[in-house]
């Protein structure tokens, strides 16, 4: 095996609860930073009990203590030392604990799951912390479709599954929100009625970036400025009582002032000239039904494993 | 969990060939230490890949290349630092990799397996270093012995599978031999005919332990003078062209010379009296058809253990 070009793997972190869009923003970094310099893991995988045993015992698969977090810590930090790791998996399907699987970290280290934050050793392994953060009756819509359409639930059960998390939820995945370097938050557009938001709208959500100052972020001021029209917006404010900025991108947003911000972006990282044409391409103009909110999301995700990378690997 | 009382494990390496006898030495040795205080694991769960898989391309089990190697000496490296690991398992009686299992060292790890000395970075975890090198009769022997009575093969399986192996025992099983800091080998007496040496004689084999002058033996000698029978010889020559000293313990050694060679050891540690009597209890003295060589073999392993946690945990 060849030593890596690289000295250590970026890690991204994305958290959020159960169908909070986790694994579709993953991918989709994933394809703009090119999938084969990515690494993508679950932190769900590192359950103590299978779902037999916890039938039994009573512990939720939420709560930190019926997962291997040390060995979570453990793994994060090999990763990001670039080490292999032999990781545990937990089969969706069945409910057991399988044979582990070995990874080799990659360029670019995508971790997402329920519980990424949990303890300081984690959160000190990553680059970058996302937390994803819908509409609430957003997120319920969509772990309604998919524990629906692929995991062979029906609606009732997938509620009554929701009701048992009303104590996990807020004690386990939600405190994590507070330690991410941006918090994405999709929600349907103001005026919106409730009954909007069967997934063939999905692309006309809005999305708000709530950015703590921990990471590098663009000046957007001028970036508003050159959009013009109020598609994209920026703004101070406080979240949980601390200063951020938010920055908000309508599901209106034409395709051309969607390129601009796009354009904007790679303006920041001309290092990386020579990335961007390797990278997958955004084409938000291409599709029909294309999210433009989602698409500039990944986009600006992508911008800062990229930022983070220059730090660290252009030795 | 509270902080352990020690700085790091001591970490014993029990290598050989199949059925050799490790885990009787490893059992023995824990026996002695304290089973509260020692963490036993098999180095030979860290197989790549299943019996099926193994059948389908070819690579022995014994090969390096069949192994997880890297995750071995990491994990090595691990609970040498006293960190758990999460650590794969082979399960011989079905021959597929199942759930890992969560592993927190003790003051003592005992790690014992086929290929635990391969890499330069394996061998750099463990405090004492023991290769098991029985004559070879005895070990086919003990072989068939085992896997007939306890693994459900027949006597010509066990023959089949050992011809399978002459190129992988001494490619990839025996050069491990020189990175030991002790070689026992266990042999019939002198002049013992062949037809000897079934189990029930086992008690009366001969030891001799090969002694690289890379651990602090104690001073044997003096020994030799305070036994006085030549029941227990001790003998400077080469092995594998290089210095060593040979401790030969006969199998017909009184108890009484026995319990000597027991004083003489713990004299030597005179600051370990307070886990003595903590220990289990050399009891040679007690039982018909024990084997003194055995059990002074496995109480000379422990003294090394005891000797390398005075270094590290009289902090």
């Amino acid at each position: 095996m060849s030593k890596p070009s690289f000295d250590r793997p970026i890690i991204l972190g994305i958290v959020g609860d159960s169908a909070a869009g986790k694994t579709t923003l993953s991918r989709g970094i994933a394809e703009i930073l090119g999938p084969q310099r990515c690494t993508l893991i679950c932190t769900d995988d590192y359950h103590r009990y299978d779902r037999r045993e916890r039938a039994a015992n009573g512990v939720s698969a939420l709560d930190p203590a019926g997962n291997y977090v040390d060995i979570l810590e453990q793994h994060l930090h090999l990763l990001r030392q670039g080490q292999p790791i032999l990781k545990p998996i937990y089969n969706h399907d069945q409910g057991t604990l399988d044979r582990p699987e070995y990874i080799e970290p990659k360029e670019f280290v995508v971790a997402e799951g329920l519980l990424g934050y949990a303890t300081r050793a984690m959160r000190d392994c990553y680059d970058v912390k996302i937390y994803l953060d819908p509409e609430e009756e957003l997120r319920v819509r969509w772990k309604v479709h998919r524990d629906t359409s692929k995991r062979g639930y029906t609606a009732e059960q997938v509620l009554e599954s929701l009701k048992k998390r009303e104590y996990d939820s807020p004690t386990f995945i939600r405190p994590q929100r507070l330690f991410a370097d941006i918090v994405i938050r999709f929600q349907r557009p103001p005026g919106a009625n409730s009954s909007a938001g069967a997934p063939e709208t999905d692309h006309r959500l809005d999305v708000a970036h709530i950015l703590r100052p921990t990471l590098p972020h663009p000046n957007f001021s001028r970036l508003i400025e050159a959009v013009g029209d109020g598609s994209v917006g920026f703004e101070l404010t406080r979240d949980e009582g601390k200063p951020v900025d938010v920055l908000e991108i309508r599901g209106s947003i034409s395709d051309r002032r969607a390129e601009r911000v796009e354009e904007y972006l790679w303006e920041h990282i001309p290092e990386a000239s020579h990335l961007r044409d390797d990278l997958g391409r955004y084409d938000g103009a291409a599709g029909r039904a294309v999210s433009h909110p989602l698409a500039l999301t990944q986009l600006l995700v992508a911008f800062h494993m990229v930022k983070a990378a220059q730090g660290v690997h252009a030795v």
